[in-house]
């Protein structure tokens, strides 16, 4: 390994099928492996935890298209824009009352979390901002291109998708299953958004290097959808205020 | 009036209609009353500078939507941001070969500028690239209700459009009037903008320094829209290379 490690042959740009996999390998660290989520798909968490759970990752739901908006700002390319932009549309709905964020506010009166509660923001975790904000500061501040190969985590969404939307109607029967619409719209919605994405990607690596940070945006990404649910099954360990 | 000013009742928060004043004295220092569109309005320019002028200002549309970008990106509410997005389709254009800088691109062809080299930027003023940045920099880093009082240069955009697409057509008839598709969609896209980004500059503004802060935002926006004339009309100075 070593030895291949060193020749200027491994320093090549890799193939597409390679680069491919190798983005795909980031999956590995994707968060539907966490225990929270693990036991969020066997069925076993509380109600507090559901909740807790909704009203914290409605702190990443809401700053999606504000990090969209990010990438659409640092992209000079109009061909690119003009379809990045449906993203935004996407979470913040072209009407009022609709889009993403607020299929999350419903999701969270499904699971008994009053919008207010959930719009305060009053009860996310510090841990959850910090990663959140990091990947904010990420888009803002990198060029367009690695923020957009850390939208990547949605070549891994759909299928998680599937498993967690079957889990909650089968195993949380308390929840009025007319809140998960979210996830049914990421369903069709992330498919698209990943493979435009990944054609994008492939596309302009045009060096080893591109790929290597490439490849390094998708995994700074799958950590902090992990640090984020680390913060939200430790919940608030804070002495009382 | 040193008196006046020193007094606490000159700090209280102006009413709505002496803020809309101020906000509205700004167009004394609008671009249409520089020099060079003077004489665009009264059809001196020669064939040259309004190739000049159509190749300098594509730098400032090409910027609109990136400019508009980060604005949604600072913005965290949904509502404000569902309208502001209408500003970077009608830029960028829903379809490919549609939008405001197509307009542009279409310009310069009618004025015998092609595509090609409006896209290379290669002929932009230094002086203009400067003013552009700046306004760039201002949307990304200054709070976003600053960034939507600079664009509030919309309420003095419509008339002089009106009175320059009259002089265009007017003096200078070997101009293709397709070309003046740009601002024909400005004139009724401006006055929605801007009724709407006055509404919210005067909801917002809370306290007089607010006000007097969006007030120096559009001061801001109009310095900049002058500098770049200013450049325009002074032209490449600069000894060959």
């Amino acid at each position: 390994m070593k030895t291949e490690e060193l020749s200027p042959v491994a320093q090549e740009r890799r193939s597409e099928e390679d680069f491919i996999a190798l983005l795909r390998m980031q999956g590995a660290r994707y968060h539907n492996l966490h225990p929270f989520h693990v036991r969020m798909d066997a069925g076993t968490l509380t109600h507090e935890e559901l909740q807790r759970w909704v009203i914290n990752r409605y702190y990443y739901q809401r700053s999606i298209p504000v990090k969209d908006a990010a990438i659409l700002s640092n992209c000079p390319e109009v061909d690119v824009r003009r379809v990045w932009i449906q993203r935004i549309i996407d979470h913040d709905g072209a009407e009022p009352q609709s889009g993403g964020i607020e299929s999350w506010l419903r999701l969270g009166e499904a699971l008994g979390v009053d919008r207010d509660t959930l719009e305060s923001e009053e009860h996310v975790l510090p841990g959850v901002r910090y990663a959140v904000d990091a990947y904010i500061t990420f888009c803002r501040t990198r060029p367009w291109i690695e923020a957009v190969a850390a939208s990547l985590t949605e070549l891994f969404g759909p299928s998680a998708i599937k498993v967690r939307l079957d889990a909650l109607e089968r195993h949380y029967p308390w929840i009025d299953s007319a809140g998960f619409e979210y996830f049914r719209a990421r369903l069709h919605q992330a498919p698209r958004d990943a493979d435009y994405a990944l054609g994008l990607v492939v596309e302009r690596s045009e060096t080893r290097a591109d790929q290597d940070r490439a490849a390094a945006a998708l995994a700074f990404k799958c950590d902090l959808l992990w640090a984020q649910l680390e913060a939200i099954e430790h919940g608030d360990t804070r002495p009382p205020a």
